[in-house]
This record gives structure tokens, sequence and C-alpha cells, in this order.
């Protein structure tokens, strides 16, 4: 259970761990905390959060679990901006997409990390932002990966992994350098390459014509496009390092299909896609089981 | 109206267009051509052909349409089969994704083109492939490229645009090398895409944690990777020139984004995303409409 559970950040993310966690019971009180006035009071209208506040120091002091959902940018000074004024037992998670630019940030803030912090990150999202996009079900089902430090007390790790549970998630944990690889994958690759399908596209003279041939498989090839542009700024810039590996290694799968189609190999193309289709095959039967 | 309707090929796309044809009663009767006995055995049970014939020959004789929907590597040999057993007013339309690689066939198979052939590629399809797939409603609000030649008789053309709009479908016509440029970029690069990200993934060596931690992003931008090898391949072979030209547009677009993110530079990233995101909405909001 929680007592005084603080989200930093109440927009898709946080506002919908906020309510799943009021849904079930599962904390006696929510604060929520941002910048914007009327966001945060929109978030309590709609019975996301109890209260709110703008000072960090205030939303903090008292909770004995602090979720910082902001944006990876601003995780920095969230930090800064709560030394000195969390609880003794005090858990602090957040649910940045990368580890160890958080880890680094947390690191440069508090000198010696608070035995209360447990990385984490819901992998869990829709292309939509905001208070009014969240949910109560954003977590049912989907996985919650926390990246423990040697610092970690087991008890705050297994108070983080509670309260994901309780939103319906399944919780890994994994280390931070691992996940940043995995992730700039799985995710981070997908969403870039959303970016520059697109951008290719708008660069050709004709780009209105070829928008109005487009099909649902362009559809769905780019839904994340539709993604928030500063939101994954950060993250580009946060996991940097795997993600330039990331975009490497996929520049060398599609240099060695353009050569592949260019010597007219049919033999080659058709292994290539069948692989391709039989591991996309058995993805989508892994995740239903 | 069509007398009889000879679909060659009857799978999701020839199999969806007898069937909405049936439905509107816009012919009197549908005959099925195709390799397997089974398959269209199967078609005639569930009421999408009248009856099949294994032979080209007798499939084409007195049809006053006919309707090629196989792969586009099996379009040649089919051509072939029915020189000099055409209807002298028979019309002959394909379904082909690359419209120059079969009007080369198709040229190369009659000499001189027959005044009733009309290329044409309806947008539509889903990454199922066969007779069980095919449903009435695929062409509805579906676009339909005709890439009419100048040997193609007026009155075939508006016969061949007549069946596709009572399959719902809204019909354009373009050259073929503009509809072969336009589909390059809008439908076989996504797709490509689709498999190469997907092979990136399986090369790691952690492929299967990669995976399992995969979100909806990664589901979206990889349906398209569960498609047809074979169909694919024969695309890729069939539209090189326009493909390889697409790759290389989008290749150079992934290498200024990889520049930009080695660079870290937050400005242009952001400005980049915003425009991508854009376009897409644009996008969404033009074919809403």
């Amino acid at each position: 259970m929680i007592k005084r559970l603080t989200i930093i950040g109440v927009g898709l993310i946080g506002g919908s761990l906020a309510r799943i966690l009021k849904q079930k019971g599962y904390c006696h009180e929510v604060v929520g905390c941002g910048r914007d006035v009327a966001h945060l009071k929109k978030a309590q209208e709609l019975g996301v959060i109890d209260r709110f506040t703008q000072s960090v120091v205030e939303a903090v002091s008292g909770a004995d679990m602090v979720v910082v959902a902001v944006p990876l940018g601003a995780m920095e000074s969230c930090f800064s901006a709560m030394v000195g004024h969390l609880a003794a037992d005090a858990v602090i998670t957040d649910v940045g997409s990368a580890k160890g630019a958080v880890i680094a940030a947390a690191r440069r803030t508090f000198g010696q990390l608070p035995a209360g912090f447990v990385p984490g990150h819901p992998i869990a999202g829709t292309e939509k932002s905001g208070v009014d996009a969240s949910f109560a079900e954003l977590y049912q089902g989907r996985r919650v990966i926390l990246t423990p430090l040697a610092e970690s007390a087991p008890e705050a790790v297994a108070k983080t992994r509670a309260m994901w549970e309780q939103a319906g998630a399944h919780v890994d944990e994994m280390a931070a350098a691992e996940h940043d690889e995995t992730l700039a994958a799985t995710s981070h690759l997908p969403q870039l390459l959303a970016y520059s399908l697109v951008n290719t596209l708008i660069n050709r003279d004709e780009s209105e014509a070829i928008f109005h041939s487009a099909g649902s498989g362009f559809r769905d090839t780019t839904r994340l496009a539709a993604s928030d542009p500063v939101m994954w700024r950060d993250i580009a810039l946060a996991n940097k390092t795997a993600i330039l590996a990331a975009i490497d290694d996929y520049s060398k799968t599609v240099a060695q299909l353009r050569e592949t189609i260019q010597k007219g190999d049919g033999t080659m193309l058709e292994r290539s896609f069948n692989r391709a289709r039989d591991a996309r095959i058995k993805f989508m039967n892994d995740i239903k089981n």
C-alpha cells in the first residue's frame, strides 16, 4: 500500500498510473505536481489526483512514493529540486525511456544516490499525450522494466514492483545498459524510422500525390510519427550511444537488402523475407501467450 | 455489366473482387482459374466463383472481362497462355503492384498489345492471403490506379473503371512510370523497411529478449513483415529501379538523422520530428475527408 503517492508530471503516463492505483484503492492520497496550473486543475477535475502543487519541495514532503514522470530533459532539474526534502523512507522511481541518462542525472544531483531510488520504465504509451489521454487500463498486461542499482534498497525495489503489479503490469529487472540497448532496438529505432519514412516522402517534389496514394501499410508503419517530438528529441539525445549503434545495425541490413535487389537475387530476397515473416509471426504468438 | 468475369488467381485480391461483383449482381457468371484444384474448389464452395478450370485457354474463352490476379512473377506465363484465345471484345486487366514490369511482360507476349488491355492496381490488401481471407468490402473507399496505354481502347478503360467503381473503389489514372515511383515510396519502401527492421533485431545475439521487450510501436511498425514473401520478392524484382531510388532517398534521410543525433543537435531533431508529425497528421486528416 502507498500512503501518499506523488506524481511529478501528470500526463499520459503519470496520469494513467494514478488512475489505476486510485481505482484499486492502493493509495490513500495522490498529489500531482507540474508546471502548468491549468493542466493540474484539469487532472484534479478528472479525479486523477486529489490535490496539486507547483512546488516539487511541497509535493515530495511526506510522500512515501514519488513517481517522476516528466520528459527526460526535465529529470535533472526535477531531481535537483527534491534534494534534501525526501522523507527517509521515500521510494523514488521514474518512467524515463533511457535509464543510463536518468541514473547519470540522479548521480550528478544527489551525489550519493538515495537508497529509495529505483529507476523504472513502463513499456506502454500511445501516440497521444497529456492527462486527457490517460486511462486506468494503460498498463494492463504491459511490461515494466526496473533497473535497480547497487544503492537501491531491496524494500524500495519491492515496493516499486508491487505498485506496477497493482497497475496490471508484468515487472522485469535488468541492468540499465541492457535496458538501453534493448529499447534502442525495439522502441527508439522504430520511432526514428517512422519519422524518417515520412520525412523521406515529404522531401519528394510530388509529395502531395504520394501521400494521397498511400495505403494501410504506410499508415501503420508511420503511426508512430504522430508522437510527441519533444519527448523523442529527449530520448534520442539521452540514449544516443545505443541508438547510434541500432541505426548502424539497421542501415547495414537495409544496405544488404539494397544490394540483393540490385543483383536481382530472388532466392535471397525470398529467404530474407521469410525469415522476417517467421520472426514476426512468432513474436505475435509470444505476446498473445 | 459484365457477362462472364474470369478471375485468374482466386486469392485475397481476385476473390474479394469476385465477391463484391456477385453481391452487386454486376456479372452473370464468374469463372475461376488457377493451378491448385483444392483451392479452386474451396472458392466455389465459398460462393466466390461459379465454376472453375485449370486451363487458362478455357477460362478466357467467351469472357468479356479477364482479371489477372496472379503474382507478378507469374504474369508473363499467364499472358502467354491466353494469346490467340481472347474474345475480340474482351477486356483484360491485372492487379500487379508494378505496372512497368507487367506492361513489358505483356508486350513480350502479345507483340501488339490487345486494345482491351488496361493495366490496373487496386491499392488494397491485408497481410493475409488466399481466398479464405477474401471479403466483399476490401475495396470500399480504397483507390484503384489504372495506367492505360496508347493502345488501350477508351471503352476498355471505361469498362475497367466501372467494374472497380462497382466494387466501391475510387479510380484514378496515371502513367505507369508515375505509378511505379509513387508506389515504390508509399508501399514498397514501407514493406521492405518492415522486413529490414525485424531482420535487424533477429541478427542480434539477444534477439529473444529483444522481441520480448517490444511494445505496440514495434508491433505496428512491423505489421507488414507478416506479408507474403513470394509476392514481395516479385514486387522487389519487378519494380527494382524505382525501389532502389526510394531506398537511396530513405537511406540519405536516415544518415542525416544519425548525424544530427551524433552531434546532439536537439533543435534540429525537434524540427525534423515536428515536420514528420505535421505531415503524418495532415495525411490522416486527408484520408478521413
